[in-house]
């Protein structure tokens, strides 16, 4: 839930008026992403979201994440389509923030993603691997395996507030993924943060995909290893098996992965695990106890790891052999 | 800002199949009204407003407020009408809470009104005043005089908190309002909370009046001083006397205003400054610190009720003599 900054009626119609996109009918702070202020914004064009980009996104990044969404909904992927102003950018300035209108995408995201969104959404991750593929831009994963160990020591003395014992199972798995760590696996452009309420699904297909604020370049196997962990366990942090083969069949059906990417999966699905659960427990220790927005809780992502720890062969996700 | 209850697909699902809406299309928490949560419903038959009905909304309250805004409606009141299930029912429960189903309105609020704004609204004023007029039910105004001194009585030991003296001003203001307070002035149904976040504009003209939350039966020029504070003050709380006359005109042009109404604007602006600046030194005394939803400032409103301290005669709000 978001909308950090306020938008007065002035500001905006200035804005709109280097686009053409007709007269304003309609304007709504929305509880979209957790990042950025997103805006319904209504036109006589239709409706359109409109995204204030606040601190926790760099701004260097930007031209790749509207660049990327751009080049993918030119692929036929279901994202935002960045909305050119009359000079033809798409990055501007409202409120004091860089601002951009992209398309509203229909849709409703599920809450408990049932078999049949698991395949939709395997299917979709690699229609949209193979998409990317032509992208020309770069962006490093800042928070791949260097960056796990950057987040983790500016906590590692708070950690055991969440847990007895916390810092060091953290440090301990981060040593093992330190050693282990697959670098040469297929790469290219990833989501990054894949959660079902970054998916839109309409008449039983993926109607939308938002959120591009984690693209970069990386394993492309990873990005399936964060759908695991966030499309594939019950409520109960049980790992769905049924779930799991489906999304893995889904993605499969449109970029086989190799030996090397399955038998990887349990390591990567370990990295994933991690990198939630440390953003998440630094979250937790960051956020003021009577916060309106309470952070999620870092035991979700805490139990899935030890999940994961346990796993040995790629087959315990649900692949068929 | 608002939308403090989370609404799964699923229970959404389960609750539209009450009515005769057709196929969800998208669902959005948005953040309109900070006492409710509020979501952007589209369906195939169009845009809705779906609210959830938090804490400080007494449920008792609910069919006043949901059959009054039908009534409105039907009078050519822009305001939302509520949308009967099929068996008729307005007011049903989603995710534990009492809720309801409004069309949605289009239209634009404004920062900053202007004088033209503030004509347009005292004719809406009026315009609903006199359409309430048929209305048959009856709600008291819980946040009149003997709730302002109940709700002083919560804080009254804090309030120098918020600035030395403050509290002394509070109980004589009281005090001088107890004295005085017009009782039989003409009375019917009020909005109670018109405040330009509460009021669309569309093509120059009043496209959408919402939030009827506290609406009740009070004097219907105090719904009027409501808006002189709301609407005719600048930035800087200096007081715009053209802006005051726009609206008193607006609002005469459509129900007069006798002469014992508008002697007693000065107390009734009083009155209604007061009403406001109690509820903002409450939330104020009673937010966490570093709360996400910082309270509005009650210093505003204590200015507010200076200026009408110093106003002796009704032609200082811009009425024609």
């Amino acid at each position: 839930m978001a909308v950090y900054t306020d938008v007065s009626d002035e500001e905006l119609q200035a804005f709109l008026s280097d686009y053409d996109l007709g007269e304003l009918v309609a304007f709504k702070g929305i509880a979209e992403g957790v990042e950025n202020s997103n805006f319904l914004l209504e036109t006589e064009r239709g409706p359109f979201i409109l995204t204030l980009y606040e601190k926790r996104v760099n701004p260097a990044d930007l031209p790749f994440f509207l660049n990327l969404m751009e080049h993918l909904a030119e692929c036929g992927i279901n994202c935002p389509l960045p909305v050119h102003d009359r000079d033809g950018r798409v990055l501007k300035q409202l409120a004091g923030r860089p601002a951009a209108i992209v398309t509203f995408l229909r849709g409703i995201s599920v809450r408990r993603p049932k078999v049949a969104h698991c395949a939709l959404i395997g299917r979709s991750l690699a229609e949209l691997h193979k998409a990317a593929e032509g992208f020309g831009m770069h962006r490093v994963n800042t928070l791949s395996l260097q960056g796990w160990r950057a987040l983790f020591d500016t906590f590692a003395d708070k950690a055991d507030l969440i847990a007895a014992g916390f810092s060091a199972e953290l440090a301990d798995e981060l040593g093992v993924l330190e050693d282990a760590w697959p670098t040469n696996l297929p790469a290219g452009i990833i989501h990054g943060d894949l959660f079902p309420d970054n998916v839109f699904f309409l008449d039983a297909r993926v109607s939308g995909i938002i959120d591009f604020y984690f693209a970069c370049r990386d394993t492309l196997a990873y990005d399936l290893a964060i759908c695991l962990n966030a499309w594939c366990f019950e409520h109960d942090v049980s790992f769905n098996v049924t779930k799991g083969r489906a999304l893995i069949d889904g993605y499969s059906a449109v970029r086989p992965l190799s030996a090397a990417e399955l038998n990887a999966l349990p390591l990567l699905s370990r990295g994933a695990a991690l990198r939630f659960l440390l953003t998440r427990a630094y979250d937790w220790l960051h956020t003021p106890q009577n916060a309106l927005v309470r952070p999620k809780d870092p035991h979700e992502y805490r139990r899935k790891l030890r999940f994961h720890q346990s796993v040995r062969r790629a087959e315990d996700y649900g692949i068929a052999t």
